[in-house]
């Protein structure tokens, strides 16, 4: 059977990548007409219920295996669980939206503590508390390879903020934490446990969740959360829009926290924040810089043309190459 | 910090099993005001965007495994994605809903070759089509063990039909084929490819996804799609509603397949109609036998008490013990 994927694409999922295996799948699949935005975007919209009086769901689903977003010696069974539900409710968050509910599925081995499957849900639980939402439901199922699927079901109070939407002449705002988490994995994956902050920082990220939906009342044009780093992100949101993004690096002030872990591990602090993810702060595009809120700092400017850069040039990309994470 | 589930809790997944788990989550979860119908259904029930005009919506999720639920040598990768599709839709048949969006988590080895991804995507959004439902996202991430995780939504029509609607007196009525996906599986583990209609069973349920919605309409005050086994499955629904569930051993005809894999490989074939699972058939209670549908059919009765009987005496289990799956 003639495959039009077949021809060029590449032979297996490491050389795809994760957004190639996505981009290469959209292409082929058809949306019903209930469907108001389809894969890649930080989640889907569909219209539920069928017809006209359908209400419009948000929809994210995010992956986390042990070994390799999770060590249970760097992290107990609470903490991520705070940080698997944080990723999706930070999803939503990022469409302008809140959730209303999660359901997990875990694939477990069957030596795993009773206990620790506990703590997890209950993390999961106080995490997702935070916005209001719930657990609703889940799968258990053995693997000898710990990994949890968790999918938020939420909705936007307007329109959904997509990727899409950035103009030239936008400024770009961020608001949250970014570099912390990166940073507190570096230490960890040396065999170290501080500065505490940072550890913390990996282990339960604060996502800016109520940022969301205040941008998109706020105008805001475009929006992603940081889970693949900064400059990454807003490489998603430059294709997604058809633009040009710059990146100012003296809009960054490095806290003190990420200084002393630059200085111990031999790294420019300020790849951290530009290239660290899974903090999970918000960055949007604004029309003006006055529908910017307080508590968000302008980074950077949308200009025609593609690509990101950083003060005008390519960025020094010393990050390890993600494949897909 | 003292737990109210650390005491008497077995100590790992495999001595607690599944549902275990499930029940000691569900004793610690709070649900919010928006959950109508929270953890232990074939799906959950849940107000979307707040308030009495938020929409309700089904939501269920489930989880495969490679080598556990699925072999690459048994099953082509469209064939996977037909099969994992199948379990959600069937869930949300099984409530009297229909699924208008599926979301998959993937979690997959570097060396999966792409095709194998793109097939197995191509078979969910075949099966999901059959009932207009789209794949409207997802998440790839990198692991040693293929793993797939399925979440689906949806709407009813009407009211939702649970597993606690069964009342003393009802009947118990079938729908969709019973035992054939276990007879294919059994074939297959077993170094054979035959009888061919069984294997493909296997490989590829069908469901009588429309029997879900119509059985709602026409009363049903409880239903289930049997993904356990029958007298599993019923099992639940007694537990739920409280109540007793004979199942009548005459009703069942054996077709011609089952025969033949029951004498080749010396089981029973009535214990594969009893005991297996996965071929999403859905098994409902309605207040009388003139409220089952054409293509049901009458296999047992509702009476008070507690339990599931075949023919008023505790079944013959001679299925394997599963902790969960």
């Amino acid at each position: 059977m003639a495959d039009p994927q077949r021809t060029g694409a590449s032979a297996d999922l490491a050389a795809l990548g994760e957004f190639g295996l996505i981009d290469a799948v959209s292409a082929f699949l058809t949306q019903g007409s209930d469907v108001l935005l389809g894969p890649g975007d930080d989640a889907a919209l569909v219209r539920v219920g069928g017809g006209a009086d359908g209400r419009e769901v948000l929809v994210s689903t995010d992956a986390a295996v042990e070994g390799r977003h999770f060590r249970r010696d760097w992290s107990s069974a609470e903490d991520v669980g705070h940080r698997v539900a944080a990723a999706n409710l930070s999803d939503l968050a990022a469409m302008g939206g809140t959730t209303t509910a999660l359901v997990v599925a875990i694939a477990a081995p069957g030596d795993l503590p009773t206990q620790w499957a506990l703590d997890l849900t209950r993390g999961m639980a106080d995490e997702a508390a935070t916005v209001g939402a719930s657990i609703v439901g889940g799968d258990v199922v053995e693997s000898d390879r710990l990994t949890l699927a968790v999918t938020a079901l939420g909705a936007c109070a307007g329109a959904v903020v997509t990727r899409g939407g950035a103009r030239p002449g936008d400024v770009v705002a961020l608001v949250g934490r970014l570099g912390w988490a990166e940073a507190g994995l570096s230490v960890l994956s040396r065999g170290f446990r501080s500065p505490r902050v940072v550890v913390e920082a990996h282990r339960r990220p604060e996502p800016p969740y109520a940022e969301g939906p205040a941008a998109a009342a706020a105008g805001a044009t475009a929006m992603i959360d940081v889970s693949d780093g900064l400059l990454a992100d807003l490489g998603h949101v430059a294709v997604a829009s058809g633009v040009a993004i710059d990146v100012t690096r003296a809009s960054f002030s490095v806290p003190e926290p990420l200084q002393a872990v630059g200085a111990a591990l031999g790294v420019n602090p300020l790849n951290l924040i530009l290239h660290g993810g899974e903090d999970h702060a918000l960055v949007a595009t604004f029309p003006e810089e006055a529908a910017v809120q307080a508590g968000w700092t302008v980074v950077g400017q949308v200009a025609e043309g593609e690509g990101v850069t950083v003060d005008g040039a390519p960025p020094e990309d010393d990050a390890a190459p993600r494949h897909y994470r």
